[in-house]
């Protein structure tokens, strides 16, 4: 008696119904799964091996400007969390509480953190002096819990997940300001050339920056289905925390100051636009740059065996001593058009197959998975043939991503074009606005949009406001959003 | 008005107070901090760094392996934690509880993961459906929480710490025994090899077993004080935990089996251990292969200030570009002295000085941190040297501390003599034992002492038992532990 293979295709259409397309791809190519506590998800192997080599690149540039890694308590007391009062009021209501150690309840409820500014500038103000302590640039790499109660989606809406925070502190508020800046173009160079997502970046809303910030940078993309997604924001603190905390650094001035902050984080919502960007209706589609592993080798058994497997192998060393992440599929059972489909699903960059007509032709069929075009590779360049094709599928990708985010940019001079065109085609809408927070807030309650950002670029204003039609002197980009 | 410098050295003597020395090292060194929240302490770049290198070390070694990453959650629901009861009645009395999530008391009352067995064998009852599904080899790297009541001591007892929990599925009871020992030996390696402290391996007795388990294996330390540390332990589980939730496969044979398992971890405590080891009374000493900075240059600033500084730098980027991980202390406001006394304080393996004396004889000054020893290097011979240094610093700290252990491991025939040997000198106390849990127990009520583990090597007896006086059947290694 033998099972059925367990991995079947997807069932849905991505252009059909969007959001199940995604919830299969996520299960189905094995990427993630629900788990028994309502909320949350396993990230399986294939999300972490991306997930490290987004850390790994970023945890090298950061270090490479001076940055270290620290790691502060999981907990934060509720009279900590309390010390900014709009960043309380923020977070409160998404907080997972431990009110209770062993068989003992606690004398103070513990927040499990759902950030970590307070709980850190706690320590800053103890180890904050003087000017030669600054500037202090930590991270951290951890997990955070916001206790979402809308029906989870992997990686995007979870209680649980994995982020990194950055927490600095300087002497003066140019430097900081520029240390958001700094910041920002990593997270925009990581995601464009790792995930291969074109970003958009620039400068929330008053009513859409983090609590607590002076204001919010961020760095927002365009999913298939016309939302945005955020991806990372770098947030000028000021002295909003310095202040109600006490942080103090003694000058050379010989006088005290407050210090002027920073904090910024991407999270593993990133692998969720990766997955939506470039999955199609066969399953996962990985950058070969995040890919844990890039090219699967499948032989094709017919014949001696033997022969067909050792060069497998062969091709498979010669490929990993030239730095590509590659893996031989020698399981016994399957058909080679099972594994085809399987490895599809899970999304390996380029496929290799080698059968005994290969042999005898000294050369191997390679199969690229995003356009799934065939070449035959002779024997001796597929090193250099793999390592191109791998750099092509990763530029192919983004150039696609591009093209589509830059057609769904559309300027709008009225409500009701802007209306239509939200209806219709969803996407970035360009907007005059004239900064008022009525407005905004107006046309987030009655289409769901709000302001994703306005660009740091200057952008001349081509009509009056949006709304109210008083003179504008913002260029907003609208959107409804994940 | 200027500040007084804030590192002062260390006032209490290794040897006269280890105790209180450790928490003064720790905290002067900036390895580690107390935080705001009772029992918990901070991670600070030097811990985090050290802790940085045994991750990428050890996860190079599994993944070499075959095994790979993922990421369960955080909670478990208590009904979970429950399905092995061995496991439950082990972990409940040290368990945080999640009661509360945002502004509504949850319906089950959620476990902060103490060890993550049953959240994640509840996931592999899910995956495994065949023999071919097997071996399940994941690893995650996580934070964990035991609610310890205890005075907090950094990295040995807090109320989180940071791991690797590595849980293991296989299809014969051979497979599951041969990855125990197999992940043990890179712990062991990895200790000595890294932190440069020795251990021994052996087996835990049933009394000293992780809660759930058919065995444990495990690597122990000695530390300077005489106590044992354990560093590491992997576990034979069978099918203790497979039986309770039911993860079974379809073997080749057709029929239904219950998957072999193990688990295996090791933590931050491995931090304390390496501190207390190395640390002298002038604070850390940091082994160079954990060591975030291996080498330190300290410009003895006199006469022409911009020289002395260019050639600092300079031999700082040839070590560099020699994969050496250097800062040169460019600092202006403190002396050399006092730079002199932060690095040591700190535990940076090696420092080099550089004044206009060196650069007129072309040469620089090299002094080591484990022995102060001091030496003239050649300039052109300074990447060699310092190369050859480190390798030096690591071995000599692992000699003297192997032999320290050596020295300590010391065989009784009796209990009188047991408890002399144990009250005077502590250490490892070898004994012979009938075997019988109750002996064991005496040993541990009366002296405070327990069996740290039996060696793998058949080590013959030479006494009857220490307690019971029966003829015993086990040479079993005792020692007060942390």
């Amino acid at each position: 008696m033998e099972e059925k293979p367990k991995s079947i295709g997807i069932t849905v259409k991505k252009e059909e119904n969007f959001s199940e397309w995604y919830t299969e791809v996520v299960t189905k190519s094995e990427i993630a799964d629900y788990s028994p506590v309502s909320g949350c998800i396993i990230f399986r192997p294939t999300a972490m091996g991306a997930w490290e080599r987004m850390r790994d690149y970023f945890d090298a540039k950061i270090k490479k400007l001076g940055h270290q890694n620290a790691y502060f308590p999981l907990f934060i007391p509720e009279r900590l969390l309390r010390k900014e009062q709009e960043h309380f009021e923020g977070f409160v209501p998404e907080v997972a509480w431990v009110t209770k150690g062993g068989n003992k309840e606690l004398d103070e409820p513990l927040a499990i953190r759902p950030t970590s500014e307070t709980i850190i500038y706690d320590m800053y103000k103890k180890w904050i002096r003087s000017h030669r302590d600054l500037p202090l640039l930590l991270n951290q790499w951890a997990n955070v819990v916001r206790w979402e109660t809308k029906a989870v989606k992997p990686f995007l809406r979870t209680k649980e997940f994995l982020w990194q925070e950055g927490h600095t502190a300087h002497a003066t508020k140019e430097e900081a300001e520029k240390e958001v800046m700094t910041i920002l173009d990593i997270y925009e160079k990581m995601v464009e050339h790792l995930l291969a997502i074109p970003v958009i970046k620039g400068i929330k809303t008053d009513r859409e920056k983090f609590a607590g910030a002076v204001y919010t940078t961020c760095i927002e993309m365009l999913m298939p289905d016309g939302k945005a997604l955020q991806g990372g924001t770098s947030h000028m603190l000021g002295t909003n925390f310095s202040e109600p905390l006490g942080i103090r650094f003694l000058g050379e001035d010989g006088e005290k100051h407050f210090v002027q902050q920073t904090s910024w984080g991407f999270s593993t919502r990133l692998l969720g636009a990766m997955v939506m960007m470039h999955g199609d209706n066969k399953g996962l589609v990985l950058p070969p740059q995040v890919a844990p592993t890039q090219v699967v080798i499948v032989p094709i058994f017919f014949g001696d065996k033997d022969t067909i497997l050792n060069k497998c192998l062969e091709v498979g060393e010669r490929l990993e001593a030239e730095g590509v992440r590659v893996h031989v599929d020698d399981r016994d059972n399957y058909t080679p058009g099972w594994k085809f489909n399987d490895w599809e699903l899970k999304g390996v960059p380029l496929r290799i197959e080698i059968g005994p007509k290969d042999i005898a032709a000294g050369q191997v069929v390679a199969v690229r998975r995003d356009s799934r075009e065939k070449t035959s590779v002779k024997d001796e360049e597929v090193g250099a043939f793999v390592k191109k094709t791998l750099e092509g599928v990763q530029a192919a990708l983004f150039d696609r991503a591009k093209k589509f985010m830059l057609e769904n940019i559309r300027s709008v001079s009225s409500y009701d074009e802007f209306k239509k065109v939200l209806e219709a085609k969803r996407g970035f809408i360009r907007a005059c606005w004239c900064g008022n927070p009525e407005c905004e807030g107006k046309v987030k309650d009655e289409t769901g949009a709000d302001i994703r950002l306005i660009r740091f670029s200057e952008e001349p204003c081509f009509a009056p406001c949006l709304v109210c039609g008083t003179p504008a002197n913002k260029v907003a980009y609208f959107a409804k959003a994940y």
